[in-house]
C-alpha cells in the first residue's frame, strides 16, 4: 500500500442550501479528499492556510492520521468560498471567492513526500499542477481534477498537464466543455487520446462513469432520501477512488478501477449527508464497506 | 410465454430536433411499445386510427407479427402530435396535439383478447385505463404509463388505477410530481405504498431505476455517441421491459425484473438512434441480445 500525496486547497466555506446554511466551515478540495483517502492509505497533505485557520481543524485532519506537516501557515486570510445551491442543481453557484493566502501560493513538496507513489493534484491553476508534478520523483499514479474556470482561461496549460497524468477526474459539464460536445462518450474519447489511461466523469446525482481504452463502467450515485450539502462531493469521490487504488497498489488489475468508482461513490454519499467534511469525517472503513455492499446490491444483475 | 395486450395511441408525429426534422411519421405509444414487445412475445394491439392512416404503416406492424385486428379505423383524422427537442432536454416540448379520432375513443377489448396474460395500458386518460382494465379477464401482470397532464388534471383517477396495476412505468419528472418531492427514492416509496409491486422510473439519458419492496436497481442508459430522436424512448423501454417479463412468464423470479430493465434500456437505445419507430423496427432479437451483453459489460463489477 503506497502513500498518497494530495496538493490542493484548505478553505473556510460559507454554504447556503434551500433548507439551511453554515458559515466558516472547513472546506477545500484537499480537506475533502484527505478525509476520504485516509480511510484507505496513508495521506500526505500539501496546502496553505492563513493565520485565521483554527488549530482544531488541523486537529481533525491529524486525528484521521493525515500527515499535515506539508501544510504551510502564512500571514493573511485562509481561502474563503461562498456558494449557494438551488433546488435543482447539485452544482453550486459561487457567490464569492476570496483566495487569501491561497492566491499566490506555489506548492513546495517536502523532500520527505517526493517519493509518494500516488498523487492527487486537486483543482488549482494547471500551471501550478505542472510545477508541482515536476517536483515528484517517480509517482506510480497521478490523478488530477480541474474546473470550468481553467478550461475557459488556461486551456492550453490544462491540456499540457492532462497529457502528463494517468487519471483525470472531472465532472460531466467540464468534460463536455473541454471538447465542446453534449455527449460524454465523445468527450471521453478525446480526453483519453491526450494520454491518460483513465477518465472518471462525475455526474452528481446521476452517478459516475469510468472510461479507459478498454471500455466504460457506469455507476449510479448511492441513492439518498436527503442530501444536506453537495459541497466537496467530487473531491470526496476522488479521495475514495484514489484511496482504493492506493490500497490495492495500483490498477494493473482492471477490476480495481471499477471497484474504486464504487468506493468513490460511497465516500461522496457520506459527504453530502452533512455540511462540511462532517459526513465523511464521521465514518470509518467499516461503514464505507457496508455501504459498498449495499451499492453493489443496487447494480448487480 | 403469454400474450401481451397493449392499449394506446397510434399517431402521426411531426418532430423537430436541433439537427433535423420529420413530418407525418409513424408514432404513438402503442406503435413504439408493440415494435419492441413483439421481439419477445405475441402482441395484440388495441387502438384507433383515422381514414388518413396509411395501409403501409399497418403493414409495418403486421410484418412484426403484431396482431392488429384490435385496431379500429374511424372516419376522421388520426392522432397527430408535434414536438420539438432542444439541445439539453430529452423531453419534448409539445407544440401541438390534434387528437382526431383518438379524442373520444373508448377502447373495446375484443373478446379474443380478453384472456391476455400481460397488459400494457399506455398513456391515456386514467378513467379510460380503468374502463379498459375492467374488460380484462384475469391478467397476470398489468403495467401502466401516464404523463404529467393526468397528474395535474386527473390525479384522483390516476391514483385509483395505480392501485389496481402491478407495474407503474413513468419518467422521473412525473414520479417526483406525483408526490411533490425532489427525491425519487421518496416518490417510489409513496407509489409502491399504493399497491403496485413494481415501479420503473425512466430517467432518459441517466438510465432507469427499478423499485420493489425488496430494494432498487439502478441501470444506466446505453451510451450512444449520437441520438437522433428521443420520441418514443419511454414506450419502447416499456415494450422491452414488459416483453421480456412476458417471455419469462412473469416476474416471480426477481432477477427477471432486473434483466427486464436492461432489455427495456436496450430497446430504447435502438429507438432513439433513428426517427419514428425506424430504429426499433430495424432490429431483430439477435441485435437486442448483442447490445444487452454489451450493456451488461458496462455495469458489471
Amino acid at each position: 500500500m503506497g502513500s498518497i500525496l494530495v496538493v490542493g486547497s484548505l478553505a473556510y466555506d460559507d454554504v447556503r442550501t434551500p433548507f439551511a446554511a453554515q458559515d466558516g466551515v472547513l472546506g477545500g478540495a484537499a480537506s475533502y479528499f484527505s478525509m476520504a483517502a485516509s480511510l484507505y492509505a496513508p495521506v500526505r497533505l500539501v496546502g496553505v492556510v492563513g493565520d485565521d485557520f483554527r488549530e482544531a481543524d488541523l486537529g481533525r485532519l491529524r486525528a484521521r492520521g493525515i500527515d499535515i506537516s506539508g501544510i504551510e501557515r502564512r500571514r493573511g486570510r485562509s481561502f474563503r468560498w461562498t456558494g449557494v445551491y438551488d433546488f435543482v442543481n447539485d452544482t453550486a453557484e459561487t457567490v464569492n471567492t476570496d483566495l487569501g493566502v491561497f492566491g499566490d501560493w506555489r506548492p513546495q513538496i517536502p523532500e520527505a513526500y517526493a517519493d509518494s507513489e500516488f498523487v492527487f493534484l486537486a483543482n488549482i491553476d494547471p500551471e501550478i499542477q505542472l510545477a508541482t508534478l515536476a517536483q515528484m520523483r517517480r509517482p506510480k499514479v497521478v490523478a488530477l481534477d480541474t474546473m470550468n474556470y481553467w478550461i475557459e482561461h488556461s486551456r492550453e496549460a490544462l491540456i499540457n498537464v492532462i497529457r502528463k497524468v494517468d487519471v483525470v477526474s472531472i465532472n460531466e459539464g467540464e468534460a463536455r466543455q473541454l471538447f465542446e460536445t453534449f455527449k460524454i462518450v465523445k468527450a471521453a474519447r478525446e480526453i483519453l487520446a491526450l494520454g491518460p489511461k483513465v477518465l472518471v466523469v462525475k455526474r452528481g446525482e446521476n452517478g459516475a462513469t469510468l472510461f479507459t481504452k478498454d471500455g466504460s463502467f457506469w455507476a449510479p450515485a448511492y441513492p439518498l432520501e436527503e442530501t444536506v450539502d453537495p459541497t466537496g462531493a467530487g473531491d470526496t469521490f476522488a479521495g475514495g477512488f484514489v484511496g482504493y487504488i492506493a490500497e490495492c497498489g495500483g490498477f494493473e488489475d482492471a477490476a480495481v478501477l471499477r471497484r474504486a468508482v464504487l468506493h468513490g461513490t460511497v465516500c461522496a454519499s457520506y459527504s453530502v449527508e452533512r455540511f462540511s467534511v462532517d459526513g465523511i469525517a464521521s465514518v470509518d472503513r467499516g461503514a464505507v464497506d457496508a455501504r459498498y455492499r449495499a451499492l453493489h446490491e443496487l447494480i448487480r444483475v
